[in-house]
């Protein structure tokens, strides 16, 4: 899985029937090292909710239908998780709390 | 899934005859925080009638074979969506009303 | 699917039992765009008879098990067409007669 | 499979049901020529009870679904392995006992 | 499917119980225009008793479950045949019997 922040939102009318109803979030990449985005943009598919600015962890390929969701449907990413804590080397790199201002620096 | 145009066609006489009758779309992945081309193309199934210069959503892998024309065939890539509308940032940084004129510009 | 190039065969005698008699092309992937070889190479199974310096198109992954040849056995990219003609922006970039000639020059 | 050090961890409260209770390990990849950190990130289900700082193999994609704790589950990366020893061209490249040192220096 | 090299082998004793008794050989895929390696490496399950320095085509994905010794297996990648020759342009790039020299000098 990788970590993303939801950048914005994808909307098609013209779209294969089984898409039907499912939010497509546009992504970007998140390096954990430094919490910046890598200008790397990935449409995923949203199973829980999540909402701009915020950082998530989705699943890409066949898994990406594994969710309550995806299920049945064309998906090669789906998001899974909106992250609460990233932590490397004993030390926080990232906490929800601080994300709102931590993510507009970033962008 | 990602963002592509539509920038032509590849036509086949000796093929798999799996794929007989399949419309197969080149497309060009698009970078969404410029709208323009990456130079970095793919050969996708059409399973929305997607035309030339428009801005689609393709799904990739084991997927791909999961829309109602790539059904039981051997597809890596298959368009989903033509977009109608990006937002990033809640900002629009693409409107299909605006598609045709700003496919040239980039192109 | 991507558009290659065939460069050569791969010839082994000790293998795994399920690829006998299956033939083992060569590919260098192709820039549709200047229709020159990009330095990257797969090794493809053959669906389609595709002989040396043709430009063909691969399928990837999981659909690379779904042709008349490949079905049952462990491929990951197998030779799904050979190509006739590659149009972009409604400009012809490819076209299979002149092909011969054009694939000598860029090699 | 690739080769990865336990760089960290990813916590989240709301996520895709199927994931509860799955342990994230945020992996950084290594390069085995030099057994240095790639600066490449990727999330992983942790299959075997790995620590932080230790050199660990994983798996890609669907196989991921394939251990004891990932079955059912979303993932396309879990950890298969705690590696003891890395050999190349009959010379030993990393032994687990000197690992954690390494790990320091490297870091 | 890839060339590569086997390059060294990785031991593990913690592991997920599905890989027991899998000989995990490290890679370094090769460029075959040049037969050097390319300094990328991946951990592959030997289906064929590949050795040392021997020329290998691995498959990844799904596929590298489907031989006879990785059915059932957590596997994203599987040696599936030791290489005798690679042909490029009507023109022999690697002969088995020259590979133990080869391989040498390009290490």
């Amino acid at each position: 899985m990788l970590l993303a922040r939801v950048a914005g939102t994808v909307v098609s009318t013209s779209k294969e029937p089984r898409i039907e109803g499912i939010k497509l979030l546009l992504l970007e990449k998140v390096d954990p090292s430094t919490m910046e985005g890598k200008k790397d943009w990935v449409v995923a598919m949203d199973g829980v909710g999540a909402g701009p600015g915020e950082l998530v962890m989705y699943v890409s390929g066949s898994s990406s239908r594994m969710t309550a969701v995806t299920e049945g449907r064309p998906s090669d990413a789906a998001v899974i998780a909106i992250v609460d804590a990233v932590d490397m080397g004993g030390r926080a790199v990232y906490r929800k709390d601080a994300a709102d201002s931590a993510s507009q620096d970033a962008s």
